[in-house]
């Protein structure tokens, strides 16, 4: 759930009656949690609005990747197992050939991710779909964003900025290349790795609004500071076309990662390295939490934007 | 959840893993059930988008309390009670105003409601407002649409039509009247109806698409056919400016009515009326559910629209 902080912080922090004891987790995290036994149930909604979020020129099978992922991606960063979806889909007219696309590779997704679409509705209007998961948690494990601690390792579970990269490519006529352009489209985020990090990580969230925005969440959360080393954050490659620091700057703070940042004790480190090669997934220490707060990069505060924010 | 139910038969019937054993009942009820215990969850999604469900000119505290309800009334149509909804908000641009209005009549609706905004998104976009909602029902009490038995009573509980009529003025011109604008823009349909049928009626759905629409949909599921009584269905008077042959028909047809049809055994008819009595709810017999297919209206097959259709 890409809140905006501050809209959301402003507007709708305290909606409805606060006294209902099925809620576990509000709003604030990657996703909400009610009561369920024997495990807690999960949830969490995410909107693709055209123009916004994917390109006018965006196939048919890319919105119904990057709906499903996205959400699945909110769900995998609680530490839970998604399982099902609702699906809230928006369409100008009526369009078999684009509803035959768009329904072919949401059930090819969601069939690869073990999970089905339960309910929904279709409507007609400007494009949007608005996708609203459900996994469940073991009871006590979910990855919260306010349980850091300090002298926390930071860690990222794969490559920075490549999306970022796409959308940049494109607003400066640059060909983004195949690589960018896939991670763009078609975001195919790890779901096993939250799961496997209960009981060993702190803290999670997934790389959406741009990793120095969304690590900074978990910061906030937890009411601590970090200090990150840059050369330890795998920028994607395609990067290299611009000066570094803009290269940089442009990639931590892009978003459309779909990665997770998440905090662990260091006396987790090996276990956590041994289960990243077990997994074969990338798991990059690319800093520590202190106390305090803010980010320093190689011990200078970082100043600049965090990431992407729609009312800005 | 209204379904456009041609477009989600032919695309979104079955998407993803068909073999979630956490899935009580997907696609094609108002809402969906998963698993959690003691009692199971109910989760059901619907999106307001302007010029479709809401005008231009509605106010923003109309946004809030149609697009909470209507998701309310579906989750309480299956015999469940809400207590909990996320918020997936499109909007233009930053409006404080237009937010605060919302967001205060979110607040009130809600907290009137007694269930809780646990989580959503914000974007940048074309005005629209998606609800989530969430309720537990007794566990094998559900008010399936599924559930229809042959001989059933049916009934509704509340006027017809109404909402319809301030849509159908506005189109014609005519002055809708404050009852009228009120039941388009403010509708407050009772959420404790639903839960106190379980274990009396036998199917339920709310009227959202139209009257004739939404029990098709319970006689589609049921495999059944209905025989109505014209008179005995509960117009809204507002209507009577119209010859009567159109007026009834845009009342059944019209939608936005949020209150319950609902089928039940005629041996529960006494425990019925009397507890429309004790809750001061209007609950009217309608009919009667038969063997076949479709809906005799005093005896002659009904043979015109049933309701509204986004894509037709």
């Amino acid at each position: 759930m890409s809140l905006e902080f501050d809209l959301i912080h402003r507007y709708f922090s305290h909606i409805g009656s606060p006294i209902v004891s099925e809620v576990l987790l509000g709003i604030g995290d990657d996703a909400a949690m009610v009561s369920s036994a024997p495990d807690p149930l999960v949830i969490t909604v995410d909107t693709l609005v055209e123009g916004i979020h994917c390109f006018a020129d965006d196939p048919a099978d890319s919105w119904a990747q990057k709906a499903l992922m996205v959400n699945l991606s909110d769900v995998s960063a609680m530490g839970a197992t998604p399982f099902a979806f609702l699906l809230s889909l928006t369409i100008p007219a009526f369009d078999d050939a684009w509803l035959k696309a768009f329904s072919a590779a949401l059930n090819a997704q969601a069939s690869k991710s073990n999970v089905q679409l339960i309910g929904g509705d279709t409507t007609k209007g400007p494009r949007a779909v608005s996708i609203t998961a459900l996994g469940y948690v073991k009871d006590g494990h979910a990855l919260k964003r306010s349980n850091a601690q300090v002298d926390d390792d930071i860690y990222v579970t794969g490559t920075i900025g490549l999306a970022a990269f796409y959308v940049y490519a494109r607003s400066k006529g640059i060909e983004p290349g195949e690589h960018a352009t896939r991670a763009y489209r078609y975001p195919n985020p790890r779901l096993d790795i939250g799961p496997r990090l209960c009981g060993l990580a702190h803290a999670a969230i997934d790389v959406s609004d741009g990793l120095l925005a969304d690590l900074n969440h978990i910061l906030t959360a937890s009411q601590l500071g970090a200090r990150l080393v840059q050369d330890n954050i795998p920028i994607a490659k395609e990067w290299f076309v611009c000066p570094e620091a803009e290269a940089f700057e442009r990639a931590v703070t892009g978003g459309d990662d779909y990665v997770l940042c998440f905090t662990a004790p260091k006396s987790a480190r090996a276990l956590l390295l041994s289960l990243a090669e077990s997994m074969e997934v990338p798991m990059v220490i690319i800093g520590e939490t202190v106390e305090g707060s803010g980010i320093l990069l190689d011990d200078k505060p970082w100043n600049g934007v965090l990431g992407y924010d729609h009312f800005s």
